[in-house]
């Protein structure tokens, strides 16, 4: 592939997206804005399902360098944790975005097209997650766990916040529902941190 | 509304959905399995899915009883909040059964006609819970901690955990799903109770 060519694309793709949503952007639009042809495009990407996936795929791998630097620094794994959370929080935010969705446009776009990416990203979120709780419980700062099965309850947990914030918000106000998700796991997080902490006594 | 003829009918429908789910259901079955007419049967529920309703309600309400004899109880918080959340899981276990869908079915299932339903459902249980929190608070076993807050928390995580697990569970084994269900549940409550509890140093 010629990575020059897939990277205008895709960001002409995310411009249409970010600005109309997902349904309402057409793979005409996007071949048009870049002066290429439906038939050269089409080469790339086979729809614009798949167009979207590359582009939320983009996004994730930047999130995932974001993190990977984090994971590499000297501070507390607590502190890594809580910064997971609101960076996560942030790029799923942008994404919402990206496909303008509401709630009951969402439980449309739940379709299996979608479903490899969501399994994808949970495991690659889990190993993150787990590489964050295992460097807490070597240093001594959180209690002896199984990560992989904490990390597994996070993940799970922040995408049901984020799935009853959806469900709950359908047809209303994105800011809001947003908002409600942010706080919703920072004090989830916060509590959860609390709970899995290693007490002075145990040290 | 005469009440008998309604505990017949829900018990009818109750049977029928156990056996065959509400997909498969017919409100004539129904009305033939105790010998109703057709018309009569319609005079006391307008259709199916709100004759589902009425059986979902009728197991919210014994769920609803049970919890508040042991709120009434003099156990410890905790004890209430692990019972709490293990009782829910049955009901709910036991409702899928009732329903017989998969994730498939049940995201289409996400139909507004129960939207109502859910919201109460959701209500009544932060009203439930925020008692158990309050109770903690007030006993000296939990942090001081705005209940109300908290036991939203606690419901948008108990359904996120189910409905991350539906999700997951597509298509596939129920049993191995409500099992997941269950033990994210228990580690879930374990984690939260010791994020809220007091420290000896803090009493």
């Amino acid at each position: 592939m010629e990575d020059s060519k897939v990277a205008t694309i895709l960001e002409a793709a995310r411009k249409r997206f970010a600005h109309y949503g997902i349904s309402k952007t057409t793979m005409n639009e996007i071949a048009a804005d870049i002066g290429m042809s439906k038939a050269s495009l089409y080469y790339y990407f086979p729809d614009k399902e798949n167009l979207f996936i590359a582009v939320v795929e983009q996004d994730f791998s930047e999130f995932h360098r974001t993190i990977e630097a984090l994971l590499n620094k000297p501070n507390k794994a607590s502190y890594k944790m809580k910064k997971y959370v609101s960076m996560r929080n942030e790029l799923l935010g942008k994404l919402i975005n990206l496909s303008k969705v509401d709630g009951v446009n969402m439980s449309q776009a739940l379709n299996p097209v979608y479903d490899n990416l969501k399994i994808k990203l949970f495991r690659k979120e889990k190993e993150m997650v787990t590489r964050i709780l295992e460097y807490g419980v070597k240093e001594g700062e959180f209690v002896k766990l199984p990560p992989e099965t904490y990390a597994d309850l996070v993940i799970t947990l922040l995408t049901g916040i984020r799935s009853q914030g959806i469900l709950l918000s359908a047809g209303g106000d994105v800011a809001a529902f947003q908002e409600r998700i942010a706080s919703q796991a920072s004090l989830f997080v916060e509590i959860f941190l609390n709970g899995i902490k290693k007490s002075k006594s145990q040290s």
